[in-house]
């Protein structure tokens, strides 16, 4: 673990007094942004944190957004326009910016501070965006907030999540080809979340679906599913149930209740089968969106497959002009 | 327009100095609070504004959930167990708490602070919930933020928002069969929005489609169309884009001009069109969503004549246990 986002943090806090913390991405680099934020809404009770897309921090900036507030913005590429334009907007209102890049040519990289990662199936979780956020925010609390208590258990999760991923990606191989087998062709399916892998919900659903397989869906809040849109729940209907740890947990045991008696088809994926347990429970709920982020890349890849369908294939994205 | 509302926060507002507003319902009624989280993040520099499913705050209370906090809770029938939940957790916190029920008889009613509204076509939209959180928000500011300036144009909008939303509901009536007449079969649509109005785009799913309707679909925040939801884009796939004002329509007008390029079947419902600009350019992007709202029952409306299911006929809500 290099220790350039905890640098950062350390600089930002010589000089300022952090009060909030904006959390803004577009997609799936926004995604990657969310456990921080609920972290952050979870654990502390000095700083406020936002969670937006760039482009609403630019149309309707908070007047929080100010010499007291720290943004942390991601962009894979690096040079993604609303990003760089919310930083922007950012910057001039005083506020501190780390940046999160994995393109040491782009913009990010260039010409705000930033924590530049490695992406690949070899980089460790507490080296990619997630995992970053939550060392910035360990580092954050602990020199804030006295009363701050979990600053080891975060560390030690984060030196632990990889041997869980790995193990849990191994597991989870044959189960994501017989998802495939039998649901390559579906037209539609809801994926539901709650906590802080609601994220990881909305994740699966635009990235992974929706972008990389061109397959329609609509990812769900789970504490949501029973005041609405439960009423589309039947046997024909495909449902994919992440389930978390900590209090948020209730919500998605709920769902599978009641998936149990009126569903028929759903698939689902629980952290704690998944050994998430093996990091301290006062946090590993925390640990739950990284874990998730790795099981979807598992079922995209089978599916993948099984369509023939390659991740990669976009007709727009980095295609045509919009 | 009754007073309750003015006189319950005027009360809070004698003993409490209020640092934070939660907003928090399930299903239909969050969506009814989200212009208000929204006007308070745009407009506010005193008050933190938080959003989220009644649920989560009781298994995951901020830490600003204290004697500074005022909790707006709405329960259309003012029993719904998250969000009594919710308000005790709130309370037992030293919160101060007002809640919104149509239920006189209810447990909001009759153990809460409340604002009880009527829920018939003749009731003003400065009753309903919207229109009521609105009304709150804007005695907050005007009371806590001397610079605040909107004051007059937010009571001005109230009074002029009716008479737009009958004009706008007759005009679109036979769009509105039209949609559907070529419709009714479609097996799936997204629904898209931004700012304010966002809140719209996913009460029109959850509640107008996936509740009343069992029709699939998904919601999707207009900036984040383009990292990711694109992709499924083609001549096929049906979308309804809700066009609000204010700074964040420059997301739903690049939605519109993407949807011309490579769309074919979309449904553009724009507020423009429908007279907001009646209200005043500074205040008139917090009205859309009652506008939009209004949209969605005259589009469920169309579609329950032409599909023949009832808006009213549930499965399971108020049906089964669960």
């Amino acid at each position: 673990m290099n220790g350039r986002a905890e640098e950062l943090i350390r600089d930002v806090l010589k000089t300022k007094n952090i009060k909030d913390v904006f959390f803004v991405a577009c997609g799936g680099s926004l995604v990657d942004l969310y456990p921080g934020f609920y972290f952050l809404n979870s654990e502390s009770g000095t700083i406020h944190a936002h969670w937006m897309t760039a482009k609403e921090m630019s149309v309707a900036p908070s007047r929080f957004l100010n010499e007291n507030a720290l943004v942390l913005a991601c962009s894979h590429g690096g040079n993604t326009k609303e990003v760089i334009n919310a930083v922007k907007v950012a910057l001039k209102n005083g506020a501190s910016v780390i940046t999160m890049t994995h393109n040491p040519e782009s913009i990010c990289a260039r010409e705000f501070n930033t924590v530049l990662y490695d992406w690949d199936d070899k980089t460790n979780e507490n080296e990619r965006p997630q995992g970053i956020v939550l060392r910035i925010l360990n580092e954050l609390l602990k020199e804030k907030e006295p009363d701050y208590k979990k600053y080891d258990a975060i560390l030690e999760g984060l030196e632990n999540i990889d041997s869980i991923v790995r193990t849990a990606t191994s597991k989870v191989k044959n189960r994501t080809w017989l998802f495939a087998e039998k649901y390559h062709n579906e037209k539609f399916l809801y994926i539901m979340g709650s906590g802080a892998s609601y994220s990881q919900a909305y994740g699966f659903a635009i990235c992974s679906l929706q972008e990389m397989q061109w397959m329609d869906c609509c990812y769900l809040h789970s504490g949501e599913y029973f005041h609405g849109p439960f009423e589309c729940t039947d046997k024909d209907h495909l449902y994919i149930l992440l389930m978390g740890t900590g209090n948020a947990r209730e919500m998605d045991e709920r769902c599978l209740d009641f998936l149990k008696k009126y569903g028929n088809k759903y698939e689902v994926i629980d952290a704690k089968d998944l050994g998430i347990d093996e990091i301290d429970e006062s946090v590993n709920e925390y640990f739950c969106p990284m874990l998730f982020y790795n099981m979807t890349v598992a079922y995209r890849t089978a599916l993948q497959n099984k369509r023939q369908h390659p991740l990669d294939m976009r007709r727009y994205m980095g295609v045509v002009e919009y």
